[in-house]
């Protein structure tokens, strides 16, 4: 196993964290956690409806200031463009979980590490030096213009590393994702974020089909670091 | 200004002294500097014949396979496949030169540094790892499927990243890649480097329209430093 490729909101970054505090700015007087957590439960739909061939492909950042648009109205504001930009400008410099960096750093030194996200590679590379992520490569979304869960992400990316799938570890938080990969051939861990909705309504037993399960990103740097010591090779 | 674009053999990395090596312990008897500098010649004109359409796109190492080939004719040797692989894959751990991965952690303070090269994305990926440069982003031809010095490249990497072409300066050694980069918009810095074909050949004067001329990348960070230290903003 070669490369290592992160889905990044949720997985290595705390979405709700960094949304509700910068609703709560940009916002005042707005339920700041739910109005993130409704935000959120939008970026799956829209991204399906890309997928789905309903909507042309187009950058995150303009999907997510039209579900925006919904939200606000869901919580009976409305956002100048000002504000607009702001809060799609947010999902950037949302915060890393306090292992990401350190996690990443160290599975760095025996593996190729790489986002693979939904957001943009621009999106990735301002979320990266926000936070101090060193990843090799940055898969955003715009490399294929496809969405997760599209085959042309997951071996799109094993194609531009000249890898087969099976050289390739997803790791994510979220079952489908994994699941989808899984279905690609790729290698696949679960990490464990049971705050990724604030601390409610995240389903954090992962499947028994997944090569791996960790609570953290330095537990899976010490797995994969014992599990290649012991392997032949 | 706000990403630097570099290019690599030559510019950050030292492919006469990592070639020639390869050669002289793949190849023993050849003349290994002369042989590595046959090869590099071949480089350019291989790639211009995949822009002008007369050959398809194929990723740099399949090029430089078939120019191995050739250089092999003319020094004389038959080299079997085991030599030939090595003989391309040496590309990806040429050194670094010796300020490059200092300079590019200097750079990237106040800069996104991304690598644009005619390399793929797998190939900047193993050098970086091999040497320690910290890119933001790996722009290698394969995400464009063109070849510097076509414009796909340079504006290709400015859309990558969100930004305007003026927002971009291309680093490199070679005065026609920065012709080309300035063409399309981009800002240009040149770098010398007077060993690039082992101390002889190499025009270092650069152009009078390149905005900066450096010794190397720290003396760019240097100047850029004081640059950025008295612009307004």
């Amino acid at each position: 196993m070669k490369v290592l490729a992160f889905d990044t909101f949720g997985t290595v970054t705390d979405w709700f964290t960094g949304i509700s505090d910068s609703v709560r700015e940009t916002v005042p007087g707005v339920d700041a956690a739910s109005f993130a957590k409704d935000w959120r439960r939008r970026y799956s739909p829209i991204l399906a409806r890309v997928e789905s061939g309903e909507l042309p492909w187009r950058r995150l950042d303009d999907l997510q200031t039209e579900t925006l648009q919904e939200v606000a109205a869901l919580h009976d504001v409305s956002l100048d463009g000002a504000q607009a930009r702001s809060l799609v400008r947010a999902w950037r410099t949302i915060p890393g979980w306090p292992d990401a960096a350190d996690g990443l750093r160290r599975l760095k030194r025996d593996h190729i590490i790489c986002a693979l996200s939904n957001g943009t590679v621009a999106l990735l590379t301002d979320m990266a030096r926000h936070n101090g992520f060193p990843w090799d490569v940055v898969g955003g979304s715009d490399l294929w213009r496809h969405y997760k869960p599209a085959r042309e992400t997951y071996c799109g990316l094993a194609d531009l590393l000249e890898v087969e799938p099976a050289e390739v570890m997803m790791v994510a938080t979220h079952q489908s994702d994994l699941d989808a990969a899984r279905s690609f051939g790729l290698r696949t861990a679960f990490i464990e974020r049971p705050d990724e909705w604030g601390g409610d309504e995240k389903d954090d037993s992962g499947s028994p089909d997944n090569d791996y399960h960790a609570t953290d990103l330095l537990d899976l740097a010490r797995q994969l670091s014992r599990a290649e010591s012991v392997a032949p090779g």
